[in-house]
């Protein structure tokens, strides 16, 4: 069991692990947040009101820029130079919540699945921070990797 | 509505909220996120074999140091001193899950609820990038404020 | 003169100079920039159609986070704990510029000139790199302190 | 016109353009600022006192690391790595001012403008920084881009 | 012996100590160490030939940028507003070494041994990246705290 | 001799070389350090009692996101993407001594010294700190490169 952990070594000590040898291919990855506001804050973020439009202008900037720190955040995730990042925002308002989804590329030795996951973090936390003098109750769920492709390990799909 | 969103001025335009008129007094701030492992990475981060304890070591660390980047990272946050930072982990067996729990504490003019809520999302991150070379399903939910105290505006506690 | 550069020592010497004993006050410093831009890149950013919103709202949230990241970026400037930050934009329609106005507040031993200048550049620069793709012959122009305010050396306002 | 502001999408978001198509090519840019300031404060910078020579050493400095923090205050700038980044100062005796020139390269997928603009405007902050002590009123103009070369949209010389 | 370290609680698990309750006090650390060289590369560094100035000019900057980046790299360490930072520098010519001292001060609720001891090493192995073409060999001996003063736990003096 | 320092131009100023021209291949550099504490604080982080595992951890850490960090600290340093970065630890326990060995890879057209160094420089300092409420005399001897290959230099080793 222990092997299948590659950032332990064989006595369980933490590494950024050796991927010299790996090819310089394309790789992408996407992943999701959702948030979930009360009525009064969806209403706030979410409706088409003008003035609105900076909340979700600064979540998108705060998740792009996340990506490009996650190697400074995660303590044993390679330093890549990232080709794209894009934050995507879809209201749900059957449930005042608000679905991100970040897409990340990079030409590199290693995936991307780690910057695209901390994106979606970043912008969902920065949705509650600019939403907390209304509601603190927000609760952000289903962080998770929708897809990755490009490298030796293969494709990878969420389930539904 | 708008005005309540202190994070936007009166046109909707982003800032930094002025906070000089505020006292300085102890804040704390207190979050969680549960992260869900399949059975094999569960079992090769939280049983109890000894090598495995680097695992949650990096987590915590990464939680931590996380902390003190938040200013960094949300965009209209203050940085503010923190005091203290730590990280809890209980492994909830019955899901497979690990629950982690941020602490934070400051002596500030605002609080540390943004501090908290990163801290427990990257320290989520972290055993997310840790376990993907076993399972990349793996799932944040219920990143959310427990407590907070200190400050004008009162103590909030989640509701259970 | 050489005492007079308080960054120096007696030898000449870079140091960060020594603030323990003054005194903890409100301080406030406001900086401008302007940008020169081509008709077509100030069209793009500057007019009244919605999409356009993005490239403003960028730059203000740019500005707001390199005020934060100053002392990182002048070696020898003191980190301080901003308690607020503002970014404004004027478009003068007349030379195709925008004028960007930065108003940064701490309540700390020393003042934030160098927080507000730095808001202003950066906010400038990233309305540049929005706008190169249209036109690389963008100018920014009269980066300054306008106002500063508070501590022993007391106030500063530009001439008009 | 909107689709030409490459770093926004078709709804005007913000976005970290797909460079992962483009040649890994070796590309370089040049850019200057000017700041002027007080005959005294400008007699105690680029004199020929030996003393005096730590605030274009700091600031050099200053201007070359901030050229590879770039990608970490333009939000929407790709992280490059760079393979070479200097800075030069020439006194402007008769203005009382200094030019600040920088010239950065890298060999990559999208060119180092914005580094070679950041590098030259954190120089000249730091030079202010360094000098404000003697005069608050100083100046910054002219932050532009000299030249680039390198990449497909070829090659960008400034009017003189 | 286990709660003598105040960074581990009582299972172990490492955390940033709580300070809240500590009073806000004039704190000061000074720190030192020693970078032997080839007489070569000494010369290059040391010699009083005007151009070679730059390299304890660049050292310099580095240990006090370093100094205000402490607690990004040292995980359990608080952040604190230095209040002054310096480092000298003194040629040891019999033994081709640079001896360098820093010199740190804060009014926190904790002391600033490490962010001394950061910046003595920072600045040392700036010395070593500067002279590596002559010499790969030198070697940084010696890294110690010299002194403290401020807080509850008194002043400490090392010896000789 | 001059021309020697390649960090410094032909007037002696500071610059990050150009190394455009040199080939992208597989450099690993090794470094040490070792920390040498009193009996108590050895005791307490080195010897086999379980709980005592999170100071080497969090050094671990430490030395691995230091070595990411390496160009933010070293002013003329190139930001290399590392393919691996591993800190192994020696208990001596005749000197109460720990020995810190940093092992980094990268890809790229420069080599990776400098991160090796800082990465063993910072996991010292972090066992300083999280040793320092038992003994604050600990120092840290011995910052060496001990091995470097790939590259156009060709391959150091250190004496033993």
């Amino acid at each position: 069991m222990m092997n299948n952990l590659t950032h332990l070594d064989e006595n369980g000590a933490a590494r950024m692990v050796d991927v010299s040898a790996k090819d310089t291919t394309e790789r992408e990855a996407s992943a999701e947040a959702v948030i979930l506001l009360s009525p009064e804050a969806f209403d706030a973020v979410a409706s088409d009101e003008a003035p609105k439009g900076d909340v979700l202008a600064a979540a998108r900037i705060a998740g792009i820029m996340a990506a490009k720190k996650t190697s400074d955040l995660i303590p044993l995730c390679h330093a890549l130079p990232l080709s794209k990042a894009e934050i995507a925002f879809e209201p749900l308002a059957d449930k005042n919540a608000i679905k991100i989804t970040a897409t990340v590329k990079t030409v590199a030795r290693t995936g991307v699945e780690m910057e695209a996951l901390t994106a979606a973090s970043i912008a969902a936390l920065t949705i509650y921070d600019m939403t907390k003098a209304i509601d603190k109750g927000a609760v952000i769920e289903g962080v998770r990797l929708l897809a990755k492709s490009g490298g030796k390990s293969g494709a990878f799909t969420a389930p539904p």
